[in-house]
């Protein structure tokens, strides 16, 4: 559904073209310090214009709604909406083409006719905006902890800049891996069964379009190791160890390690290459190459919106652990 | 928390070492045949001696004690236990020892003296039998479907019984990846923003201990590939793709392909070596060799594990796509 | 918490005088029409100037941000906001005194400082505009069914004008008593063993500010009738009944009847009249008379807010009934 | 549904003629001291024998299934079960009539042929046994509070044990009237908008069977007070009231009184007089004196029911409160 959480909830509000796309925070604790300018840093990070971002310009000017008070969360839920200037010019289009790699045709089957395709409509990157605005309020019931997520591969090179310069030169696209570390984490986070640290921090990263795999630790590769490898050598009766391959969870609880996750993003379906699209008006399949403006590799846009699901997955898992006093 | 879904939902009660563990199903409609021989087939799967497996034998026999009446159930909670045979033989034995790479450390910290320890407690891989069971029950309102997960690489490699005598000699342990494969699927289910058919997968499938990484289709290779490549190119204007790279999924929601994922899982914590361990008396820490029995490759015994999830994330999203009527 | 409803959620969002209310609806199925028109008539029932109604003017134009397009409900969140045109002015002035028969001493306790006082901040009357809005959408999910509330008693008496009256002669509030029919129910709505239709309507209904009681069908008085007269006789084996004690309703399951319920409302906690307020500066009791725009009986107001919660209520049971398929 | 709660949450399982009836207690903190000792007085309460209430001997005996270790909650969730011993013996019998008053007739309509209808099913007041034990582990997170719940009317007066002969005499049955008073409160429990404190208790109350109304404090008379009668008025600046007309409640929110809440019952739908029922078989109305155990006034064996509802009511509202730190 279109809301995360027990505690700490976030609904995520709007489509590519609508009037806004909007985050709401419902749970927050009151006496939050939150203002505008408190988004500006990760909203400049996801929309960063590296080379081969998308060429959309929008202000990303977060308007807080509700919620907020003289400059405090007031316990109430906080709606932050971002107008979308761009919106609306196509009002009176009809949609032509389904895509490949794109949610165009599931949507036109889930929905029907009243689906709003235009940009994508709910299935737009642009809904990653108010997941960064929630993220931004969740880190702030995180004191002492750090989130920190970069690319560290894209087209399967760690050279990302090179990638990149092909990819755009051949009008084709690139994916990427994105690594999150999360480090001055307490021990004892994560409700299991069901609720692992896993459990919840997936949920919110595929919730992001385009992620094809997420993984802990040594992840895919605890699969060909052996136990005495893969296990985690206490150095002293603390409980710290000597490696950190099971990635700062153990059992679905934080082990108070570093989170380490990795995350795949597939590479944009989106290309300026000849490809088969499904004619909406003809019913006829139609070779063509789609103009219009794209990321080469969303991937790089991603490291604020990871952070963001990690950030909220943290906030409610504290608040939970707090509720037993 | 406990309990996963929104309609159709499960709750997995119990403890290795208690009475008994349970599967709570609320939500199922009425009129489901049910009977205990149902069970029969997912749970010798589970429980299969195949080399390397524990030497613990339950009954595992299922004890269907609401919600069913006369062979049906009746629209009220469906409650399956299955006693612990083995437990209580230890009640008063104190816990020894905090185990490397075990929930043992962070489960005391988070529960603190009354902590359920024994034989792993809410850990124990003892709990994936309740949720098998689940799944029996998610299956049947699944009519159509077929869901058949297989462990396609134990140690490294597809030469699974070569990687099992070989570890078994070591006293060492091994990982494993399960494939999974759901054909059989409408088009339109799952339920973006935050339930996307990935999340609710991947939210279920990281409840079963030991897993440390889930990817879908292409998974983590997609992040190597171009959006040419990686893109299902249709081949007629019904929606039919060449490939299946996506897995079944665009946006978050089936488009009718099948879904297609593997799940990583680490070696077996427990191994007949020498390893440190928290000795929880004398509060040192102490280099041992623990005996007990364990399974050399868990993984062996998860597809059925793997399967019941599928069903369970996905009678939960059939009964929320029907709900619109 | 914000959100109510299994399927069918909404969320009010929003105080009396920051920049919005706003009624956000998820889980409604695409395809529905609406637009800002449909609010109008309930709407203007809820603000309607009836003698003794605030004098506050607003203009209580939706604005329907996301969620619909053409027209119609794409199965997208729908966020309908209405703007606080009054606001604002009071932004820089303290909170002066804390009011008897409000939430300001409970609020000032619960959410601290940053607590939003300003017009009654989240506990006003202006709140149960978005709820009336989401009532409306609700309402289209309810073909064939008829939701009719109206003001049946006021200051204890029938005669409402006359009450109304004396009350504004004297500078005093009165209560009053609201009724609500449901007619044109298909049997089998309600989801015991928690949530009883009886549950479901309450939980809304006591969320409406100064509700004190809720009964159904013959309600308090049921107490003091037998078991032959309460029963309601079946006349046909088709389970028609020659009364409907019950209001509609048996195990918390429509059975077909109307469902008939009342809600107590309190007379308005503002009054005209001397009383003891806390001064939030000097910390002391005063006796003040304090001047403000209210109503005498904001029960007046409320008949199509208690249809809101009505609809609201039914719009989820039936889809959870639905998703049984 | 049949899980309540947010946090601390409570399941109820089980049918009157089923192998058992169970409540599931999850999220409950680990540490709590609890053993079936503890469940006692409020069972003995509940099944007290005072004249008229039904013949029926059951052990209720609670068996703690999962949850507790040496004599601890362990924070998994918390099982207890209570055979029904009486239960099999009709197993094979059909269903021959449905009864006025009873959900006999809506339940087959909504759950089909596979209706438990034994002993009522689902809708047996057997059910509120669990209920008493899930709420006798919620109030020991209530240290400092009292709940105590009395029946204060039956039949129409204050004389019970009158209105009780008179009933047997007449093989009818009556209704009646509990009070409910909690003290000990702290200021600031309860979630509004949709979670006032108001609303979970009305929904948990509602659960009950047989309930037509509540009402807080002064409840349907405060309709018929006028403002300054009903504002309870601050007698000092730390809000202490000379009255409590509001029960304890403002906006939704504990203020720091007692909360007092009072519930009519309806008299037991089974009488020993004669009625039309449904025959099920020949489809034909019937007109019968039907034979079967029954309370004359369930009302009596109600009270600490009502306890358990508010209990669990506020251990969850608590628990939210808590998780804000």
């Amino acid at each position: 559904m279109d809301t995360f959480g027990r505690i700490f909830r976030v609904t995520i509000i709007g489509e590519s073209h609508g009037r806004a796309v909007s985050a709401l925070i419902s749970g927050c604790p009151p006496g939050v310090r939150l203002d505008g300018s408190d988004f500006e840093p990760a909203i400049k990070r996801r929309k960063s214009g590296a080379a081969g971002t998308t060429g959309r310009t929008e202000s990303d000017r977060p308007i807080i709604t509700s919620g907020v008070f003289r400059g405090y969360t007031t316990g109430a839920p906080v709606l932050v909406e971002f107008e979308n200037s761009d919106a609306a010019s196509d009002d009176y289009e009809q949609q032509r083409y389904l895509r490949p790699g794109h949610a165009d045709l599931v949507a036109k089957e889930k929905y029907g006719d009243s689906n709003d395709y235009r940009g994508g409509g709910r299935f737009s990157g642009r809904l990653t905006l108010p997941l960064v605005a929630a993220g931004v309020l969740a880190a702030k019931l995180l004191p002492g902890m750090q989130i920190a997520a970069r690319l560290v591969e894209a087209g399967g090179k760690n050279n990302i800049e090179e990638s990149l310069d092909e990819a755009l030169q051949t009008g084709d696209s690139i994916g990427g891996i994105v690594e999150c570390t999360i480090s001055g984490l307490r021990m004892g986070l994560g409700e299991p069964f069901f609720d692992s640290m896993e459990s919840i921090l997936s949920h919110l990263i595929f919730s992001i379009p385009g992620v094809k795999g997420i993984e802990f630790g040594t992840g895919f590769e605890s699969a060909r190791m052996k136990g005495s490898q893969m296990n985690d050598a206490f150095v002293d009766a603390s409980g710290q160890t000597a490696t950190n391959n099971s990635g700062g969870i153990n059992g679905g609880i934080t082990n108070g390690n570093d989170i380490v996750f990795r995350v795949a993003f597939r590479p944009t379906p989106s290309i300026a290459l000849e490809q088969n699209y499904i004619n909406v008006k003809s019913g006829e399949l139609e070779r063509a190459v789609l103009k219009g403006r794209h990321d080469v590799c969303f991937a790089l846009r991603t490291p604020p919106v990871v952070e963001a699901c990690a950030a909220i997955a943290l906030a409610d898992m504290t608040m939970l652990q707090n509720s037993r006093g």
